[in-house]
Protein backbone atom coordinates (compact mmCIF):
# COMPACT_ATOMS: atom_id res chain seq x y z
CA UNK A 1 0.00 0.00 0.00
CA UNK A 2 2.80 2.14 0.86
CA UNK A 3 4.34 1.31 -2.74
CA UNK A 4 1.03 2.55 -4.23
CA UNK A 5 0.96 5.62 -2.56
CA UNK A 6 4.60 6.62 -2.77
CA UNK A 7 4.14 6.41 -6.64
CA UNK A 8 0.97 8.38 -6.37
CA UNK A 9 2.94 11.41 -4.81
CA UNK A 10 5.78 11.06 -7.50
CA UNK A 11 4.06 10.93 -10.61
CA UNK A 12 2.48 14.04 -9.83
CA UNK A 13 5.85 15.87 -8.28
CA UNK A 14 4.54 15.67 -4.76
CA UNK A 15 7.59 14.39 -3.03
CA UNK A 16 8.26 17.95 -1.92
CA UNK A 17 5.52 18.84 -0.16
CA UNK A 18 5.28 15.50 1.75
CA UNK A 19 7.48 16.59 4.52
CA UNK A 20 6.80 14.79 7.65
CA UNK A 21 5.22 18.07 9.15
CA UNK A 22 2.51 18.56 6.23
CA UNK A 23 2.14 14.63 6.46
CA UNK A 24 1.02 14.75 10.15
CA UNK A 25 -0.64 17.98 9.78
CA UNK A 26 -2.81 16.70 6.74
CA UNK A 27 -3.54 13.73 8.73
CA UNK A 28 -4.90 15.64 11.78
CA UNK A 29 -7.13 17.20 9.12
CA UNK A 30 -8.31 14.32 7.55
CA UNK A 31 -9.00 13.03 11.19
CA UNK A 32 -10.89 15.83 11.93
CA UNK A 33 -13.06 15.33 9.10
CA UNK A 34 -13.95 11.61 10.00
CA UNK A 35 -14.77 12.80 13.43
CA UNK A 36 -17.11 15.83 11.34
CA UNK A 37 -19.00 12.38 10.46
CA UNK A 38 -19.66 11.44 14.17
CA UNK A 39 -20.36 14.67 15.76
CA UNK A 40 -23.94 14.90 16.37
CA UNK A 41 -24.80 11.34 16.31
CA UNK A 42 -25.62 9.47 19.73
CA UNK A 43 -23.48 6.66 20.51
CA UNK A 44 -26.31 3.97 19.06
CA UNK A 45 -26.64 6.24 15.66
CA UNK A 46 -22.60 6.37 15.71
CA UNK A 47 -22.80 2.04 15.67
CA UNK A 48 -25.50 2.20 12.97
CA UNK A 49 -23.48 5.04 10.75
CA UNK A 50 -22.62 2.24 7.55
CA UNK A 51 -26.83 1.92 7.07
CA UNK A 52 -27.03 5.01 5.24
CA UNK A 53 -24.80 4.88 2.23
CA UNK A 54 -24.10 8.32 1.86
CA UNK A 55 -23.01 8.14 5.38
CA UNK A 56 -21.31 5.02 4.80
CA UNK A 57 -19.43 6.21 1.73
CA UNK A 58 -18.15 9.26 3.58
CA UNK A 59 -17.27 7.64 6.26
CA UNK A 60 -15.10 4.81 4.71
CA UNK A 61 -13.75 7.63 2.64
CA UNK A 62 -12.40 9.79 5.61
CA UNK A 63 -10.91 6.63 7.03
CA UNK A 64 -9.02 5.81 3.25
CA UNK A 65 -7.86 9.13 3.59
CA UNK A 66 -6.32 9.23 7.06
CA UNK A 67 -4.61 5.61 6.84
CA UNK A 68 -3.27 7.04 3.67
CA UNK A 69 -1.50 9.92 5.06
CA UNK A 70 -0.70 7.57 8.13
CA UNK A 71 1.08 5.18 5.84
CA UNK A 72 3.00 7.83 3.57
CA UNK A 73 4.20 9.38 6.85
CA UNK A 74 5.71 6.43 8.21
CA UNK A 75 7.32 5.70 4.69
CA UNK A 76 8.87 9.18 4.71
CA UNK A 77 10.00 8.61 7.91
CA UNK A 78 11.23 5.09 7.47
CA UNK A 79 9.00 3.72 10.40
CA UNK A 80 7.24 0.58 10.50
CA UNK A 81 3.96 0.69 11.68
CA UNK A 82 3.41 -2.74 12.54
CA UNK A 83 6.16 -2.96 15.01
CA UNK A 84 5.40 0.75 16.34
CA UNK A 85 2.12 -0.89 16.87
CA UNK A 86 3.26 -3.39 18.75
CA UNK A 87 5.46 -2.20 21.29
CA UNK A 88 2.48 -0.06 22.34
CA UNK A 89 0.63 -2.80 23.08
CA UNK A 90 3.34 -4.29 24.80
CA UNK A 91 3.37 -0.99 26.72
CA UNK A 92 -0.43 -0.70 27.61
CA UNK A 93 -0.23 -4.18 29.12
CA UNK A 94 2.12 -3.07 31.66
CA UNK A 95 -0.01 -0.16 32.21
CA UNK A 96 -3.11 -1.39 31.95
CA UNK A 97 -3.16 -4.46 33.78
CA UNK A 98 -6.27 -6.48 31.93
CA UNK A 99 -7.54 -7.51 35.70
CA UNK A 100 -7.80 -3.91 37.24
CA UNK A 101 -8.33 -2.14 33.53
CA UNK A 102 -12.60 -3.05 33.63
CA UNK B 1 -3.38 -6.56 14.38
CA UNK B 2 -6.89 -5.72 14.60
CA UNK B 3 -7.31 -9.18 16.41
CA UNK B 4 -4.66 -8.17 18.69
CA UNK B 5 -6.62 -4.77 19.59
CA UNK B 6 -9.78 -6.36 20.17
CA UNK B 7 -8.31 -9.08 22.31
CA UNK B 8 -7.08 -6.12 24.40
CA UNK B 9 -9.92 -4.14 23.92
CA UNK B 10 -12.29 -7.34 25.30
CA UNK B 11 -10.16 -8.64 27.93
CA UNK B 12 -10.65 -4.90 29.66
CA UNK B 13 -14.38 -4.99 29.02
CA UNK B 14 -13.80 -2.15 27.37
CA UNK B 15 -16.05 -2.81 24.28
CA UNK B 16 -18.98 -0.63 25.57
CA UNK B 17 -16.73 2.30 25.48
CA UNK B 18 -15.23 1.70 21.86
CA UNK B 19 -18.41 2.87 19.90
CA UNK B 20 -17.42 4.38 16.45
CA UNK B 21 -18.53 7.49 17.38
CA UNK B 22 -15.35 7.08 20.82
CA UNK B 23 -12.99 5.89 18.73
CA UNK B 24 -13.51 8.42 15.45
CA UNK B 25 -13.06 10.99 18.75
CA UNK B 26 -10.53 9.37 20.16
CA UNK B 27 -8.25 8.42 16.74
CA UNK B 28 -8.33 12.62 16.32
CA UNK B 29 -7.06 13.20 19.89
CA UNK B 30 -4.13 10.94 18.64
CA UNK B 31 -3.63 12.62 15.83
CA UNK B 32 -3.92 15.92 17.05
CA UNK B 33 -0.89 14.87 19.56
CA UNK B 34 1.01 13.32 16.70
CA UNK B 35 0.75 16.78 15.01
CA UNK B 36 1.95 18.74 18.34
CA UNK B 37 5.10 16.47 18.05
CA UNK B 38 6.06 18.81 15.00
CA UNK B 39 4.41 21.88 15.35
CA UNK B 40 7.61 24.19 15.74
CA UNK B 41 9.47 22.28 13.62
CA UNK B 42 10.89 23.62 10.08
CA UNK B 43 10.44 21.31 7.15
CA UNK B 44 13.89 20.30 7.40
CA UNK B 45 13.83 19.80 11.42
CA UNK B 46 10.56 17.35 10.31
CA UNK B 47 12.77 15.48 8.18
CA UNK B 48 14.88 14.61 10.66
CA UNK B 49 12.78 14.23 13.23
CA UNK B 50 13.79 10.49 14.51
CA UNK B 51 17.68 11.67 14.68
CA UNK B 52 16.55 12.16 18.45
CA UNK B 53 16.06 9.35 20.19
CA UNK B 54 13.27 10.71 22.94
CA UNK B 55 11.64 12.34 19.98
CA UNK B 56 11.86 9.75 18.10
CA UNK B 57 10.00 7.02 20.30
CA UNK B 58 7.03 10.05 21.15
CA UNK B 59 6.92 10.28 17.13
CA UNK B 60 6.49 5.81 16.60
CA UNK B 61 4.21 5.72 19.58
CA UNK B 62 2.01 8.88 18.77
CA UNK B 63 1.79 6.91 15.30
CA UNK B 64 0.86 3.73 16.72
CA UNK B 65 -1.57 5.41 18.51
CA UNK B 66 -3.57 6.66 15.51
CA UNK B 67 -2.82 3.10 14.21
CA UNK B 68 -4.82 1.49 16.72
CA UNK B 69 -7.73 3.91 17.12
CA UNK B 70 -7.89 3.51 13.07
CA UNK B 71 -7.73 -0.21 13.25
CA UNK B 72 -10.50 -0.43 16.16
CA UNK B 73 -12.96 1.69 14.32
CA UNK B 74 -12.86 -0.18 11.14
CA UNK B 75 -13.40 -3.87 13.20
CA UNK B 76 -16.37 -1.82 14.79
CA UNK B 77 -17.32 -0.95 11.77
CA UNK B 78 -16.83 -3.52 9.56
CA UNK B 79 -14.92 -1.23 7.25
CA UNK B 80 -12.15 -3.03 5.48
CA UNK B 81 -9.08 -0.50 5.02
CA UNK B 82 -7.31 -2.49 2.28
CA UNK B 83 -10.08 -1.91 0.15
CA UNK B 84 -10.96 1.25 1.29
CA UNK B 85 -7.87 2.61 0.04
CA UNK B 86 -7.54 1.42 -3.12
CA UNK B 87 -10.85 2.92 -3.82
CA UNK B 88 -9.64 6.73 -2.83
CA UNK B 89 -6.69 5.91 -4.37
CA UNK B 90 -8.76 4.89 -7.59
CA UNK B 91 -10.90 8.50 -7.28
CA UNK B 92 -7.97 10.70 -6.77
CA UNK B 93 -6.32 9.08 -10.24
CA UNK B 94 -9.10 10.80 -11.81
CA UNK B 95 -9.32 13.74 -9.55
CA UNK B 96 -5.67 14.47 -9.94
CA UNK B 97 -4.77 13.64 -13.59
CA UNK B 98 -0.54 13.08 -13.10
CA UNK B 99 -0.13 15.09 -16.10
CA UNK B 100 -1.66 18.31 -14.59
CA UNK B 101 -1.45 18.17 -10.74
CA UNK B 102 2.48 18.73 -10.77
CA UNK C 1 -21.09 36.93 21.48
CA UNK C 2 -22.43 33.73 23.11
CA UNK C 3 -25.81 34.59 23.92
CA UNK C 4 -25.87 35.37 20.07
CA UNK C 5 -24.42 31.81 19.70
CA UNK C 6 -26.99 30.52 22.41
CA UNK C 7 -29.54 32.69 20.18
CA UNK C 8 -28.93 30.47 16.98
CA UNK C 9 -29.30 27.35 18.77
CA UNK C 10 -31.80 27.74 20.52
CA UNK C 11 -34.35 28.94 17.72
CA UNK C 12 -33.18 25.78 16.08
CA UNK C 13 -33.97 24.00 19.21
CA UNK C 14 -29.86 22.32 18.53
CA UNK C 15 -29.76 22.20 22.53
CA UNK C 16 -29.91 18.55 22.91
CA UNK C 17 -26.69 18.11 20.06
CA UNK C 18 -24.98 20.79 22.18
CA UNK C 19 -23.78 18.41 25.02
CA UNK C 20 -20.33 19.09 25.78
CA UNK C 21 -19.03 16.28 24.26
CA UNK C 22 -20.57 17.12 21.09
CA UNK C 23 -19.28 20.62 21.11
CA UNK C 24 -15.57 19.28 21.51
CA UNK C 25 -16.01 17.19 18.63
CA UNK C 26 -17.24 20.04 16.25
CA UNK C 27 -14.48 22.13 17.65
CA UNK C 28 -11.44 19.47 16.74
CA UNK C 29 -13.41 19.05 13.50
CA UNK C 30 -13.26 22.82 12.82
CA UNK C 31 -9.22 23.02 14.02
CA UNK C 32 -8.85 19.88 11.12
CA UNK C 33 -10.24 22.05 8.65
CA UNK C 34 -8.25 25.31 9.75
CA UNK C 35 -5.53 23.52 9.80
CA UNK C 36 -6.02 21.95 6.30
CA UNK C 37 -5.75 25.40 4.95
CA UNK C 38 -1.99 25.77 5.84
CA UNK C 39 -0.90 22.11 5.29
CA UNK C 40 0.92 22.76 2.19
CA UNK C 41 2.38 25.71 2.50
CA UNK C 42 5.74 26.73 3.42
CA UNK C 43 6.01 29.00 6.63
CA UNK C 44 6.38 32.28 3.91
CA UNK C 45 3.13 31.06 1.74
CA UNK C 46 1.07 30.79 5.25
CA UNK C 47 2.18 34.60 6.39
CA UNK C 48 0.38 35.74 3.24
CA UNK C 49 -2.33 33.49 3.03
CA UNK C 50 -5.06 36.07 3.50
CA UNK C 51 -3.64 38.08 0.10
CA UNK C 52 -5.59 35.30 -2.13
CA UNK C 53 -9.41 36.76 -1.60
CA UNK C 54 -10.65 33.17 -1.92
CA UNK C 55 -8.37 31.99 0.62
CA UNK C 56 -8.70 34.88 3.06
CA UNK C 57 -12.58 34.03 3.24
CA UNK C 58 -12.01 30.27 3.75
CA UNK C 59 -9.36 30.79 6.59
CA UNK C 60 -11.54 33.65 8.31
CA UNK C 61 -14.56 30.88 7.98
CA UNK C 62 -13.11 28.07 9.59
CA UNK C 63 -11.71 30.50 12.29
CA UNK C 64 -14.89 31.67 12.77
CA UNK C 65 -16.19 28.12 13.05
CA UNK C 66 -13.41 27.31 15.20
CA UNK C 67 -14.25 30.55 17.90
CA UNK C 68 -18.16 29.59 17.73
CA UNK C 69 -17.62 25.94 18.95
CA UNK C 70 -15.56 27.23 21.76
CA UNK C 71 -17.83 29.80 22.93
CA UNK C 72 -20.82 27.44 22.65
CA UNK C 73 -18.35 24.92 24.84
CA UNK C 74 -17.60 27.59 27.33
CA UNK C 75 -21.51 28.88 28.06
CA UNK C 76 -22.39 25.06 27.99
CA UNK C 77 -20.13 24.75 30.35
CA UNK C 78 -20.36 27.93 32.49
CA UNK C 79 -16.38 28.74 31.32
CA UNK C 80 -15.35 31.80 31.88
CA UNK C 81 -12.79 32.04 29.05
CA UNK C 82 -11.07 35.24 29.58
CA UNK C 83 -10.53 33.99 33.54
CA UNK C 84 -8.84 30.59 32.19
CA UNK C 85 -7.17 32.02 29.84
CA UNK C 86 -5.65 34.44 32.51
CA UNK C 87 -4.98 31.64 34.65
CA UNK C 88 -3.19 29.43 31.64
CA UNK C 89 -0.74 32.80 31.00
CA UNK C 90 0.18 32.53 34.91
CA UNK C 91 0.83 29.14 34.86
CA UNK C 92 2.95 29.61 31.71
CA UNK C 93 4.92 32.61 33.14
CA UNK C 94 6.22 30.44 35.77
CA UNK C 95 6.61 26.94 33.60
CA UNK C 96 8.58 29.24 30.62
CA UNK C 97 10.63 32.22 32.58
CA UNK C 98 11.27 34.82 30.05
CA UNK C 99 14.72 34.65 30.58
CA UNK C 100 15.46 31.37 30.02
CA UNK C 101 13.11 30.35 27.16
CA UNK C 102 14.38 32.12 24.33
CA UNK D 1 -5.91 39.34 25.37
CA UNK D 2 -4.11 39.22 22.12
CA UNK D 3 -1.65 41.86 23.56
CA UNK D 4 -1.00 40.03 26.97
CA UNK D 5 -0.22 37.05 24.77
CA UNK D 6 1.66 38.83 21.72
CA UNK D 7 4.12 40.59 24.52
CA UNK D 8 4.21 36.80 25.67
CA UNK D 9 5.63 35.42 22.72
CA UNK D 10 8.09 38.52 22.28
CA UNK D 11 9.51 38.39 25.73
CA UNK D 12 10.43 35.06 24.72
CA UNK D 13 11.85 35.63 21.25
CA UNK D 14 8.89 32.84 19.67
CA UNK D 15 7.64 35.13 16.88
CA UNK D 16 9.76 33.42 14.77
CA UNK D 17 8.13 29.82 15.47
CA UNK D 18 4.51 32.06 16.01
CA UNK D 19 3.76 31.89 11.78
CA UNK D 20 -0.20 31.38 10.53
CA UNK D 21 1.11 27.22 10.05
CA UNK D 22 2.51 26.54 13.08
CA UNK D 23 0.11 28.45 15.23
CA UNK D 24 -3.24 26.51 13.12
CA UNK D 25 -1.18 23.47 13.59
CA UNK D 26 -0.60 24.30 17.74
CA UNK D 27 -4.06 25.19 17.34
CA UNK D 28 -5.80 21.77 16.58
CA UNK D 29 -2.98 19.76 18.43
CA UNK D 30 -4.38 21.45 21.31
CA UNK D 31 -8.28 20.94 20.33
CA UNK D 32 -6.91 17.43 20.28
CA UNK D 33 -6.15 17.28 23.62
CA UNK D 34 -9.93 18.95 24.59
CA UNK D 35 -11.72 16.32 22.58
CA UNK D 36 -9.41 13.98 24.54
CA UNK D 37 -11.10 15.12 28.15
CA UNK D 38 -14.35 13.72 26.84
CA UNK D 39 -13.73 10.68 24.59
CA UNK D 40 -14.91 8.22 26.76
CA UNK D 41 -17.49 9.58 28.38
CA UNK D 42 -21.12 9.53 27.60
CA UNK D 43 -23.51 12.62 26.68
CA UNK D 44 -24.69 13.07 30.83
CA UNK D 45 -21.06 12.40 32.12
CA UNK D 46 -20.03 14.85 29.13
CA UNK D 47 -22.60 17.30 31.02
CA UNK D 48 -20.99 16.88 34.37
CA UNK D 49 -17.06 17.00 33.71
CA UNK D 50 -16.98 19.77 35.18
CA UNK D 51 -18.24 18.40 39.10
CA UNK D 52 -14.36 16.80 39.14
CA UNK D 53 -12.39 19.48 39.96
CA UNK D 54 -9.07 17.70 39.01
CA UNK D 55 -11.19 17.27 35.55
CA UNK D 56 -12.17 20.73 35.52
CA UNK D 57 -8.40 21.75 36.00
CA UNK D 58 -7.71 20.32 32.76
CA UNK D 59 -10.97 21.11 30.28
CA UNK D 60 -10.40 24.66 31.67
CA UNK D 61 -6.76 24.86 30.63
CA UNK D 62 -6.82 23.05 27.37
CA UNK D 63 -10.04 25.22 26.73
CA UNK D 64 -7.45 27.92 27.48
CA UNK D 65 -5.04 26.65 25.58
CA UNK D 66 -7.21 26.64 22.44
CA UNK D 67 -8.36 29.83 23.13
CA UNK D 68 -4.95 31.44 23.03
CA UNK D 69 -3.61 30.27 19.76
CA UNK D 70 -6.94 31.44 18.14
CA UNK D 71 -5.96 34.50 19.37
CA UNK D 72 -2.30 34.58 18.72
CA UNK D 73 -3.57 33.38 14.98
CA UNK D 74 -6.06 36.27 14.53
CA UNK D 75 -3.61 38.62 15.75
CA UNK D 76 -1.07 37.70 13.50
CA UNK D 77 -2.78 37.57 10.57
CA UNK D 78 -4.44 40.70 11.38
CA UNK D 79 -8.58 38.52 11.46
CA UNK D 80 -10.98 40.30 13.83
CA UNK D 81 -12.33 37.28 14.80
CA UNK D 82 -15.59 39.32 16.35
CA UNK D 83 -16.47 40.69 13.02
CA UNK D 84 -15.15 37.05 11.36
CA UNK D 85 -17.97 35.35 13.68
CA UNK D 86 -20.56 38.23 13.19
CA UNK D 87 -20.27 37.25 9.28
CA UNK D 88 -20.02 33.37 9.83
CA UNK D 89 -23.58 34.05 11.96
CA UNK D 90 -25.28 35.90 8.87
CA UNK D 91 -24.25 32.63 6.63
CA UNK D 92 -25.42 30.02 8.52
CA UNK D 93 -28.80 31.79 9.48
CA UNK D 94 -29.92 31.27 5.53
CA UNK D 95 -28.03 28.01 5.62
CA UNK D 96 -29.86 26.71 7.98
CA UNK D 97 -33.15 28.89 8.44
CA UNK D 98 -34.67 28.39 11.88
CA UNK D 99 -37.83 27.60 10.92
CA UNK D 100 -36.82 24.31 8.70
CA UNK D 101 -33.47 23.15 10.72
CA UNK D 102 -35.50 22.12 13.88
Amino acid sequence: MQELLSDFAERRDWGPFHTPKNLAMALVGEAGELAAEFQWLDPEESARVLDDPAKATAVRMEMADVFSYLLRLADVLGVDLETALREKVAINEKRFPADTSR
